[in-house]
């Protein structure tokens, strides 16, 4: 079901600074800047590896405004990791196999995601604590 | 610097319980199943791909005690994503160039991780709230 580790999402203060330290430090590169509103967040994507087969992400999240989901999430337990999303191919069916299995969906339905991404979060309640999040590439996404 | 992210761990209270649940849920395989005392834990590697290229792993961490890392860990923050590994080729200069940018490593030569691997982490409060860990695979491992 899964294709791999997509990204890990860490939530910060502040942006500029973490893209900079993740540059610097590890060499990872930004493959997007955002700002997604629905989600409350200005985000980056910073690219771990050069494989063409299946990048991986670090996605640095930094809430605009006290009242979101990242900002509630700082507040409680201060920066640091936040949460982490797989690949899968059909993002639908994961879903609807992921559904059935009791598991609550935070999203019924894709929403939009970073770099045109169909995405899905599940309860982290669900899953050990561990908020997490389906992502499909937009190559072959039917949203 | 970093090739892949290698895998996200996750500590949790029942290790059998949550195999079962990664398998039955997300089709992740065991890779291995170890004790590692010296850290305090015993654990699962879970193959989330299946690509030979870079395989990424979710890490499931029991610990062997409450006085231990991962213990204290659930004590404080209850179960859920605990680190982030990336791959590196050459986890000796990855540390020399790391601890020369003034980032604090909580190990200053490798260890011995899963599968083999040779790990080491880096302080938490020097990575944006993030315990990050790198691993370099055994086959080029120079411990």
């Amino acid at each position: 079901m899964l294709t791999r580790i997509d990204h890990v999402g860490i939530a910060c203060r502040d942006l500029d600074a973490k893209i900079a330290f993740y540059e610097s430090v590890f060499g990872m590169t930004v493959a997007s800047l955002e700002v997604n509103e629905q989600q409350g967040v200005r985000e980056a994507m910073l690219r771990v590896t050069g494989s063409a087969a299946g990048p991986s992400y670090v996605q640095l999240l930094e809430p605009l405004a006290p009242d979101t989901p990242v900002g509630r999430f700082l507040a409680r337990r201060s920066e640091g990791l936040h949460h982490v999303g797989y690949g899968v191919t059909d993002i639908t069916a994961a879903l609807a196999a992921i559904g059935a299995t009791g598991i609550r969906l935070i999203d019924e339905r894709p929403r939009h995601g970073s770099m045109g991404a169909s995405i899905a979060f599940l309860h982290p309640a669900d899953v050990g604590g561990v908020l997490t999040e389906l992502v499909q590439a937009p190559d072959a996404a039917p949203m």
